[in-house]
């Protein structure tokens, strides 16, 4: 059944679903003066239509009806909650079983009234809605409340407003919150152990990949993100797993459980595909390590997660300095963003129900309200640009990577020219691509490592392949 | 490299893909005298623009382009075919790697010429076209074509001409398509050998479903359809798996690999949680065998796919007369539908690029012209009403199982009073869900079981299981 299966039962037995979820409407309700309609959203044909992609509710939705309903929609209004969920088609029991009936549902969630979805529009007037992933969901929301919607990115009046007040409740996490990431980043250490495992006698990337994803699946998650497992980390975004694995190779794995209640892990880690790093491995790594552990130290209430970054960019110069890849003072070079040549992305990102927590707002959630992206090579990839706050949750993912494109490109080799020792780089030809990312909580007084249980020291990584 | 990886080796070694498609090609023109644009789709978001669900393009556009290009079309007239794909945006590179570019595909695919998306609308004059699942891409396509689009399962005009004659030629399978779908039921074999090997161990479904994924992932290939692992088979599509095992239960899986060309397997194997069919349980697999065994027998080129449903229904009743669940003439009882109490779907469906080959058509694939769905309750569900052709893929898919829906409703309680023995059926309580199915290939002289590799006897089973 729906309601067992989909809500795990330690925040049931600890916190009641519907606690969780009258506390996140009473902040909600401080914070706007307007009715709210937020819709689940339907689930997507793949290549025929009874052939589905797994349903993924909104996360706004998921957020304040904690249960992944399809074609769902709630109404919020002073701390109120109305649920609209037509009633399950007695013919699908034969092939779906039983399902929770509105009723079902509208008593485990705590709504205060619960009606079909036709009566949805004679609820509607005034109200802001975020408009979901799917085009024709969006057009039945326009519809229902009698107006168009702007972009995701770019929303007007009330709808703007409400994403403040959504990015502003969404953006540290309550205790019923955390108990289902501290979940899924203890299956995803699980997934990365195996992994790192199966990696002497796999082939294939594709081979550590199916032993990373099956540890997902047994414990009945999903993974939040298309997985990297890749040879090629130098390939940011890398979804292919085809390429086989040699014995001087690095693999890079990008690997996050997803909880059935929607909250993500987002873990990475780097190892050798034979157990051993190699020595120019093994210095590239500690450097990269250096600047993942440093940023965690870094991370307490009141820090700026820029701040967070350019450490991460001092602390790479001032090892690449040591290693003769870069010349110059380390200072100099991030001001140079000399470093970004190697670490062209950002520290990290909000994590929540989505990996990228909240992205589907653009930078409303990322940006502190009046900061917009930098310019600069070094910082326009930034996903972050906030003081941190106790109950963020971030990640901190230091990566080096040698991009063919970044390195060869001739404005780059010249603007560098001084600044790079090339030859010297050539000394590293085999680390393609290393980064070290975990899930940091900030705390009163510092952070927490979720992921904590993964160990990141080369030494202790290594033992977990040879094992 | 996309080229590389996405069409297995095997093919471009045996028979190039150019070659393959060559065929496809002419065999498409010999039926319509008219342009055809076919378009791949775009990946879909999942909670947010970056997040996509793995893409997959049209079935239609896969088998004339062969490649899974994202965001592609193709033009076929008079077996030329014209290829419509822009250049990969070269700031991509960093996130995705190098993409091959437009003129490489073109050659890996034998095409005539090849074209900027933008060159498209000039080219479109009086095309016939199959539309998309995506609904953002339907309105591309009908603007491209300057015309409105009718629904899949009913379109008109040249679309129509052109739903008949891409039916004609995917209905059987060519040699490059045998290659991969061979290589699809390979692995499916294997993962389910892995699933009956992890189940003694297993607490939960999800345990059982992460070893089968485990390996289909391990071979870089994907899901064809959402798998069923499930202690509760009498719920047909049941795609959840949170529920515990317990020692008496069965445990029903429903999965199958898609090769990254598209192509796709379908299996389904019944075992039991411990590795011993309890009595009752195991007369009913054997009865559910009894009618998978003689369907496949009756296979061969001719043989009208409906008469093998009803083989099944007649098998299944001599089986369940004999067992004293059912009362009185098989034959009458098929003719009552009683079977269907037990029996409730099809024997099978055409397999090939899609799990429900060109199910998107609605009937037109499955449907001999001229005909049309029964209503009767052991035909209705019938998704395949032809005679069978040489190279012809199906699935033979024969079940028991005990749907309270079906079983507890009051008109059929009156309907079969007399012919079910309703005390009798309680001793069969412990077997909620059984089902055999196999993927099977007509020949010009009988069948073959591409699947033959996965034991079906019960004995041979038992000892997967247990080993």
């Amino acid at each position: 059944m729906l309601l067992g299966s989909n809500y795990p039962s330690s925040v049931l037995r600890d916190r009641t679903l519907e606690t969780i979820l009258h506390e996140r409407r009473q902040r909600l309700a401080q914070l706007v003066d307007f009715p709210v309609i937020l819709w689940s959203g339907r689930s997507k044909s793949r290549n025929f239509p009874a052939n589905k992609y797994p349903f993924r509710p909104s996360s706004h939705f998921l957020y304040f009806a904690g249960l992944p309903l399809e074609n769902a929609a709630i109404r919020l209004e002073s701390g109120r909650l109305h649920l609209f969920y037509d009633d399950p088609d007695p013919s699908g029991a034969l092939w779906h079983g039983e399902q929770p009936k509105r009723h079902q549902i509208a008593s485990t969630i705590g709504a205060d009234a619960a009606f079909p979805l036709s009566e949805l529009p004679a609820q509607a007037a005034g109200a802001a809605t975020i408009p979901v992933q799917n085009d024709d969901v969006r057009s039945l929301q326009a519809g229902v409340l009698g107006r168009s919607l702007s972009p995701l990115d770019n929303l007007q009046g009330i709808d703007r407003q409400l994403v403040r007040a959504i990015v502003q409740v969404r953006l540290t996490h309550d205790a019923g919150a955390l108990v289902e990431l501290r979940h899924a980043a203890a299956v995803t250490v699980e997934a990365h152990k195996a992994g790192m495992a199966a990696t002497p006698t796999a082939n294939l990337e594709a081979e550590v990949r199916g032993a990373m994803e099956g540890v997902i699946l047994a414990h009945n998650m999903s993974c939040a993100y298309n997985s990297i497992v890749t040879v090629h980390g130098e390939v940011l975004h890398n979804e292919q797993y085809h390429h086989a694995i040699n014995a001087d190779d690095l693999i890079l794995a990008d690997v996050g459980a997803e909880a059935p209640s929607g909250w993500a892990a987002d873990v990475t880690r780097t190892w050798p595909a034979k157990g051993t790093f190699s020595p120019s491995q093994r210095a590239i790594y500690e450097v990269v390590l250096a600047a993942h552990d440093r940023c965690i130290e870094a991370v307490k209430p009141g820090v700026e997660y820029r701040h967070i970054h350019l450490l991460a960019a001092q602390v790479m110069a001032e090892g690449l300095v040591e290693l003769g890849i870069l010349r110059g003072r380390p200072e100099d070079l991030v001001e140079a963003d000399a470093h970004a040549l190697f670490f062209p992305h950002g520290i990290g990102h909000l994590l929540g129900l989505d990996v990228h927590d909240m992205e589907d707002l653009g930078d409303y959630a990322g940006y502190e309200k009046g900061r917009a992206r930098s310019r600069r090579f070094g910082l326009g990839f930034l996903r972050l640009h906030r003081p941190l706050k106790p109950s963020m949750l971030v990640t901190i993912e230091p990566g080096f990577y040698q991009v063919p494109g970044i390195l060869n490109d001739a404005g780059n080799r010249q603007t560098y020219r001084e600044m790079v020792n090339w030859q010297r780089l050539g000394d590293f030809a085999d680390v393609r691509g290393i980064r070290i990312e975990d899930d940091v909580l900030v705390t009163p007084d510092g952070a927490e490592v979720l992921t904590a249980a993964l160990p990141t020291q080369a030494g202790a990584i290594e033992d977990l392949v040879r094992d």
